[in-house]
């Protein structure tokens, strides 16, 4: 599997949930080249350097590392402050970059501000992996495997990175789509920005409510649908904010459909709520098929 | 296991996904009484037979069963029809009813203006298992092993028949707790009707935006989170019909914290998202751990 990485050193800026992954998921595939990390938080560091996944005891990277790829991982208000970082610690030649954040745009108008060379070799992506449990102690190996990653090649970006950077997702056992950023933004803000916004809503109103009752008589299926309200408040405030637009306009559009719904409640009018379910049963299951084809 | 169920017969009105696991269950536990099962789909009344898990090959059941439950596993808004031709169909001597159903106060309401010997008899319960699919093809003998069961007893109910209703869920593999019919509708209201109320609402949204393309780049997590839209749609309009109120006024208090969350959205409110997801997380996290205690 490493023979498809075609970088001679990685080097992954934030070893939280996903960039904690990758560096486990680098050293089960014995990628041959050096692996580095950096991270704020200092424990994090120390484990991954006793467990043989970096090579870096603390935050001095060699300078000079030839051929490398540079990982960022870290909540998306945070990458300009942690690329500025990376430039005073490495050499700008024949480096790769890419991302794993959750916001595409924004990183973007991020990147068109800065160094051209930069802009040129960083190659936007989105590995579709996560969970509500944060942090490097929750990392796993196979967090990549048979997953998406959405790869936003822009127009300024070298072919040759976007191609590398699609073949190490695929090394690490994803399978890769091509979106823009600008599309990126849209639909992650409709399909998975706005599912956590009503979970955070939903548990809100819930423990307003009902206190500590909230999963005393719940079989399970409730645990499930509020799980994302407990993903890490950081990362999902930078999301909120970066892609604010997107979401709002989603939760305008979700609010039609609930009032509507709600209206049928209120009326108990029976033939339309059949027809409300009926038609979003069909959709659903017509557009997950859509999806398999 | 079966020692423990105190009937001699058991009638189950309505096999689909909970009255087919019932009979499924009862067969796999070596119950030694008669089984039998009544539905308006013939093709799952066959197959049941067939699958020698009921006595009665059409809907010719013995009018004289002693010792009989009844189970009633059918929409909440057909409940009322589905007593009256059970009672034509069978003596009321020495039955004892229950149901499965998710709301408890329009069934209530139902039974008190019914005769006073069924009232007596009528144990109210909600076992919390279930699924997105339905029908007979779907049950299952493990439906309900390990899952919560809700027992409603009201002030009319005989002790002996909540006793053996309770016991005859524990006999399946449940645990079980009592609630009111009233507590039960205001607490399931939110916890259950509201997520499915959200679910359809979300996906009705998505669809109506995305249309084909909504799981397209999906990692799995919205399948997930929209799963209960594709549940059966009569069952569900019969339970935002018969348990209105509550569902109404659990819309409200979830919009309530949706517009303060799109408010600190919209205002790139930094501070007030980190405040609002780590209350709700705190929130989240305490109180299933109250449930576990």
């Amino acid at each position: 599997m490493d023979s498809s990485i075609k970088f001679g050193n990685i080097l992954v800026v934030g070893i939280g949930l996903i960039g904690g992954s990758i560096i486990r998921a680098l050293k089960e595939n014995s990628f041959a080249g050096g692996v580095y990390g950096i991270d704020v938080d200092k424990d994090a560091l120390s484990s991954a350097y006793e467990l043989g996944l970096i090579e870096n005891i603390d935050e001095n990277i060699p300078g000079d590392l030839d051929d490398l790829l540079v990982i960022f991982s870290v909540p998306v208000l945070s990458i300009q402050e942690a690329m500025s970082t990376i430039n005073t610690m490495i050499s700008i030649e024949n480096v790769t970059y890419t991302d794993t954040l959750s916001v595409k745009s924004s990183v973007l108008n991020t990147l068109q501000a800065l160094d051209k060379n930069v802009l040129k070799s960083f190659v936007l992506s989105h590995p579709i992996a996560g969970s509500e449990h944060s942090g490097f102690k929750s990392s796993s190996a196979d967090l990549f495997k048979e997953k998406l990653s959405i790869i936003c090649p822009h127009e300024d970006n070298d072919a040759q990175a976007v191609s590398s950077v699609t073949d190490f997702w695929k090394a690490l056992g994803s399978y890769t789509k091509k979106l823009s950023a600008q599309d990126h933004d849209e639909l992650f803000g409709k399909t998975s920005h706005m599912p956590h916004v009503i979970a955070y809503a939903l548990m809100n109103s819930l423990y307003q409510d009902l206190g500590a009752k909230t999963f005393l008589y719940s079989g399970g299926s409730l645990e499930d649908y509020t799980r994302i309200a407990s993903s890490d408040p950081v990362m999902w405030k930078d999301i909120m904010v970066s892609n604010d637009i997107s979401i709002l306009n989603s939760i305008e559009s979700f609010k039609k459909s609930l009032d509507e719904l709600s209206g049928l409640i209120d009326s108990k009018n029976a033939t339309g709520l059949i027809k409300f379910f009926s038609s979003v049963k069909i959709a659903r299951d017509k557009s997950i098929l859509g999806k398999e084809d």
